[in-house]
């Protein structure tokens, strides 16, 4: 049963448009030189996106700021990844990854997205995902303050059960088991969420848009204040590792991810998460007391970070 | 039921070990400069493996060959991973991936393995597998045929079939389905081979040890043809985005990265077939008639190289 004023998926894929907008025109602001280039895509079978990527700016080496809004007929292959039904769906989203070129300006991902299904049966059912985490190549305790109370303050407006809650489930997911480690610092995560206590599609979709917008104001902050550091090539070195864990991460654990590659997804789209470059040696290790050891020793989950 | 002369698992275990030794005499010799570094390192629950990782040769700028013997009770992870029954089992193999620093010169990977296990019903079954497959930067088509050739030879003197049969299943099995792409010119590849019409355990073990003895001499070949061929700066950022490619099947396809990494396999011997460094640039398209876009298009399953 819905509200007769409950958002309709038309009006969802016109604010997650918007969004994305006026996260490109704040990013580019920030950044001062590099500009978005946009390619729209059409799906076969329903729908497309529009992908826009950064390059080579001044501050973000390698970003995509992606609108994506996909729909048509649930494939057997997408009922068993996602266990669900079969029917119609329709899939809507922002998806963000930005690497930034100096080491002390950490990396960031948000993602924000809307699925609504009608089974074969009839019935309707839809969810909202989200979130957004921060990876810095160096952990500076300032900015990860910065970071989660900016997420609590959002979290608290719509539930006090959110921000505990999401920043846990960031947490478990970010977390890479093959090396024991979080992706970063964490920050809050979603699922599948509809309704919560007496709160329902609208003001769920309130929330989602909230942590949307929260995310130009956090990171162009996070970019000012880190950008003119200056760094040394061992801190260059980490970064490219550190970025390394980050390759780790999206091709082996990321859900979204993998849901794409498998179900033909485009992908280029997808792997605009990648970082421009990435190292790996063999069993590296850091050095006692030094700032990558302090770093390593706080991708941990739950830390209380503000 | 087993005949008397059968090799057992000490004996295959034993054969393994002597041929990491002979193809890292063989690749050190090649080198010229490189010396691999050996871990060893114990399985908790029981076995371990030698760890052999060479970085900054004169021709291989990263690359592992690895012994492993693992063995004890199969977890009920390892039964629905590997689709097989509870009871113990061992499972030895050597592993090798080279990353040479020269775009003209292929990267290569070889495994063979072997695995038995007795079931908690007294059962006892065993299986070997492996195979190389060759990942030309650039394709050149001379090399590929000798490569080819070589192990078309080795499969010969065991069975007419192996060539043909192990040869699709290479194409197969390293193939990027999101890239549409195959990771270089395949080779061979064969899994859970215990008997093959007439050939036996010892048959099919004298095959395996042939694979593993192959290698050398063919990889030291094709070092030695190519190490000195000058590259430009194209070349060498080519090489990258190709690795970049090599991370992506790795950590997306490869069953054995996969099944280590889930099952609690030590993680920086699984890895060590990561390349140094790897790039990724959103969409990059090769240029019409370049020498990227041919070897793009013999990145294809079902190309006849002998």
């Amino acid at each position: 049963m819905q509200k007769e004023n409950e958002k309709n998926s038309k009006a969802i894929t016109e604010a997650f448009k918007n969004l994305q907008d006026s996260i490109c025109l704040a990013l580019e602001q920030a950044d001062g030189l590099g500009k978005f280039l946009e390619e729209n895509w059409q799906r076969e079978g329903g729908g497309g996106g529009r992908t826009r990527v950064l390059s080579k700016g001044n501050v973000i080496e390698k970003g995509g700021v992606n609108f994506s809004e996909v729909f048509g007929e649930v494939t057997p292959m997408m009922a068993q990844k996602l266990q669900m039904k079969e029917g119609n769906f329709l899939a809507t989203g922002v998806s963000i990854v930005l690497h930034p070129h100096n080491p002390h300006v950490p990396i960031i991902h948000m993602n924000i997205r809307y699925f609504e299904l009608e089974e074969l049966s009839g019935e309707k059912v839809y969810w909202f995902g989200g979130g957004i985490d921060l990876t810095p190549h160096y952990v500076d305790e300032e900015d990860a303050y910065f970071f989660h109370q900016n997420l609590k303050d959002v979290c608290q407006k719509h539930h006090s059960d959110f921000y505990p809650k999401f920043k846990i489930w960031a947490d478990d997911y970010f977390y890479l088991k093959h090396r024991q480690e979080t992706r970063g610092i964490g920050g809050i995560f979603f699922d599948r969420l509809s309704q919560y206590e007496n709160l329902g599609k609208e003001d769920i979709f309130a929330f989602v848009m909230e942590v949307g917008n929260s995310f130009a104001p956090i990171y162009t902050k996070l970019m000012a204040k880190n950008k003119m550091k200056p760094y040394t090539e061992t801190e260059k070195q980490w970064q490219y590792l550190r970025r390394g864990r980050y390759v780790e991460f999206n091709l082996v654990y990321d859900a979204g991810t993998k849901f794409g590659l498998e179900t033909n997804g485009r992908t280029e789209s997808i792997l605009m998460s990648l970082p421009p470059q990435a190292h790996w040696l063999y069993n590296f290790q850091v050095e006692e007391g030094s700032k990558e050891q302090q770093t390593l020793e706080m991708l941990k989950k739950g830390i209380s970070w503000v």
